[in-house]
């Protein structure tokens, strides 16, 4: 981001947006997560989608949809990508075998503890400027919003 | 989004990471936003640029993009949506006549004033589960992050 640009802006009414606000946040986060994904083949949606595989809590696609706020086709291209990189599979479910889940195999289960360290550390850049204290602040407003 | 896929999930680990809530409160935020300016001929991303445009400061296309957090393509696509509409012209800059800069029409200060007004009226709706003390740290926390 043109810093530049950032301070010339700071004092426009928008700037005092919650939701533009939030707009911002998240795009810092995203490149910080892009980062430290690239060597992992991973990105920050997949990411997303890899964790709940490695969860345990077997995500149908309409689901992870739901829950990541994305379209099913957006899910569909990365379930697909993630299956063909062999870190996730769909199978039936064990109480309905007519719906798919997607579960991590062992593979994804160990790319997905990697990718957790390299979020972690990500996290830690992006919130640089808070202290853990805010940290924690933070995650607590937003789960108030977010649920 | 279907509440009872995410009840299911928030104790995955995901839940807990700020990023992921980063990303679901805007999802929130955007939803709102839509519906308070589909009546308008606007969308959360359009509204940004019209802000920047109706603020006096005379943004580029390039300042736009960055402080957006949006690709130059993205840019050219709203600024010409909003160009046709009658909301903004570009013109060339006061003091760089070779620079084109963005700036809202009497139409677009109008239509900008309304749409500050559903703005409010929707960040309210995103924001009602905080307190307004609440939302005034969530401002300072994310300000903090995004500049």
């Amino acid at each position: 981001m043109a810093k530049r640009s950032v301070d010339r802006f700071r004092d426009a009414a928008l700037a005092s947006e919650i939701e533009f606000l939030l707009a911002r946040a998240r795009a810092v986060g995203i490149i910080h997560a892009n980062e430290a994904f690239v060597a992992l083949g991973l990105k920050a949606r997949s990411y997303s989608v890899l964790s709940l595989a490695a969860s345990g809590l077997n995500p149908t696609q309409r689901e992870l949809a739901d829950f990541l706020s994305l379209d099913a086709s957006q899910i569909v291209a990365i379930v697909d990508e993630l299956e063909q990189a062999g870190f996730v599979v769909r199978q039936p479910a064990p109480n309905d075998r007519r719906t798919n889940v997607i579960v991590a195999t062992d593979s994804g289960l160990a790319k997905h503890r990697e990718a957790q360290a390299a979020a972690e550390k990500a996290e830690g850049e992006s919130m640089n400027a808070l202290s853990a204290s805010e940290q924690d602040a933070l995650r607590e407003l937003l789960t108030k919003i977010a649920f």
